[in-house]
């Protein structure tokens, strides 16, 4: 790998990763969750804050009065990955941490949008954070659109609760939008208006951030859901500096999580020989259809020396991770298998 | 800056910066609060957990159930600002945001020392924590001591709740260590056991780690208690990809916070143009003794263009803040003034 620059490691400084061992939580506490901040958590007060839909506004008060629903959802930054690919695309440099899953909690979208009187025509819905700063050469707030359809779905959440508890700062206090399924980028945080579009979104976050293309040159494809991924909680005890794992000689349930926005999680693979072989692991019972699926493995790892373990997910829409990563441009949804080094040690 | 390594990323993208924003809380909400983790985050039920302190045992209810105290303390990292030294020591590279201020509550640990019957002769009071790693070529728990007489200090605590929440698992659920003033490294979490020495302890975390010296040869000083530092809120709004920050042209007021594990701030120094000048910034009410010290001064902001902002600290030991990074092998305690490169830019 080429160095990380000194502007990579400011941003990978501020920005949360979920340490791995944490995917022994079906649901991530507070503080292990993923966080990628684009630009500073603004200030917000709750009292003097409103939210705008159209002509219409709301005070937090008022979105709380209303119909509530809670989902358990996992999400993943459309980063993920980025700094395993060569050439790496320079921005935050996540290896496979940006991901965790929380109880959101919040009033769904749809019938705000509907109160509203939808006008004929409609294409688009758009979202503004209140927090702000400078990418691209312009200044902007952070504004993502949804194809109307997509934000009319049931399960679409105006989140003010993060696990039982009101949004933290940097989560988005104190109102979120949470779209089960799709990359984190979606879900805006600081939410202060929604406005309803008769044409596509041009903005930044829109058509120059968040495509999957190979050149400058090339419009490429917008990213919207997750793709399907597998991770490990590391088994045994790591060694501080390279993280590398080691594990006393014996029998060893190797444990894991796996999800994918597109459809449900139908297959875990497990290898030990860094993908050589295979075998199917056991899935564990489903927590939300909008969380990772929890998998198991018994590993008979009897015999000391040195292992590569992976996992491998397949959605019942048939996506499947691959063993080499896609290059992109900008570095997006990196799916790529994950391999762990592990010394099993006699006893 | 030489690039940062792979192992470096894996360090950065697991443990938790402050972003810099935070610093306008006196408190730090959990989740924003600096976060080193040596090994993996234990997985701690608190049924079953005991506390062990020499031939006695506690459980946390029992913990509980003593007298309690709260105090507001600011914890940071002994390696922060390691990644701005050259040659750059290789660990967890923190640039400056290795900080936090948070509530803890527990319970005073003297009068639980004070209940085993002290023996004669004892010099430390050895801390053990659940979380084990290799490290240093050898397989560890994470272990610190503290000399006797500051063990017995009466705002050393062993803490069971973390701003008016039980400890979030990855700041040392069930129970954690706080000792007001010093470095991180010596507030041990998950903590299991506690043992009254009579001869110093000559762990790995002590002996080896966590001193200042230029050479592997030397036996260097032991790191105790924070240098002073200032930081500052960065002012206007960030560009993404480098942080660097834009304000528009007009009175602004600077504010940050300072703090010393030695004495109380005395003065904070405000600089606009790199340190060339400096001018006595204004200090805001004490929060707490152990916590850090807000401060504010009046930019006139009025001339757009390049900027240099830098805030220096003083301690009422007569500890300052150097402008020069002191360097030491494993890059502690670097507590040189802070740089932001700001744009003022015409209305």
């Amino acid at each position: 790998m080429e160095g990380i620059s000194l502007e990579e490691l400011q941003l990978a400084a501020r920005n949360h990763g979920m340490p791995l061992e944490a995917l022994r939580y079906p649901v991530t506490p507070v503080g292990l969750h993923y966080l990628l901040i684009h630009y500073d958590v603004p200030a917000v007060e709750a009292e003097g804050w409103r939210l705008a839909i159209g002509d219409r506004s709301y005070s937090l008060d008022e979105l709380r009065g209303r119909p509530a629903a809670e989902h358990t959802v996992t999400m993943e930054c459309a980063g993920n990955g980025r700094a395993r690919l060569e050439p790496r695309p320079v921005s935050q440099p996540w290896l496979l941490e940006a991901v965790g899953t929380a109880r959101w909690r919040g009033t769904p979208l749809a019938p705000l949008l509907e109160e509203t009187d939808i006008p004929e025509g409609t294409v688009e819905v758009l979202f503004t954070g209140l927090d702000r700063g400078v990418e691209g050469g312009e200044e902007q707030a952070f504004q993502r659109a949804l194809p109307l359809e997509e934000a009319l779905r049931g399960e679409v959440l105006l989140a003010y609760e993060m696990n039982g508890a009101p949004l933290p700062p940097q989560h988005g206090f104190p109102l979120r939008l949470v779209v089960p399924g799709w990359y984190g980028m979606t879900n805006v945080k600081w939410l202060s208006r929604i406005e309803l579009l008769d044409e596509p979104f041009g903005g930044y976050q829109q058509s120059w951030s968040y495509r999957v293309r190979q050149s400058e040159e090339e419009a490429g494809e917008p990213l919207r859901r997750m793709q399907p991924r597998s991770l490990l909680v590391p088994p045994g005890i790591p060694e501080f500096l390279t993280r590398a794992r080691v594990l006393d000689a014996g029998p060893c349930v190797l444990r894991g999580r796996a999800w994918s926005g597109w459809a449900p999680i139908e297959r875990v693979q497990v290898s030990v020989d860094g993908g050589e072989s295979w075998a199917d692991a056991q899935l564990g019972r489903e927590l939300d259809a909008r969380a990772w699926r929890g998998w198991s493995w018994e590993w008979d790892a009897t015999e000391p020396g040195e292992y590569v373990i992976c996992s491998r997910a397949t959605d019942a829409a048939g996506n499947v991770q691959p063993v080499e990563p896609p290059w992109n441009l900008k570095g997006y949804s990196n799916n790529s298998v994950e391999r762990i080094q592990v010394t099993v040690r006699g006893r």
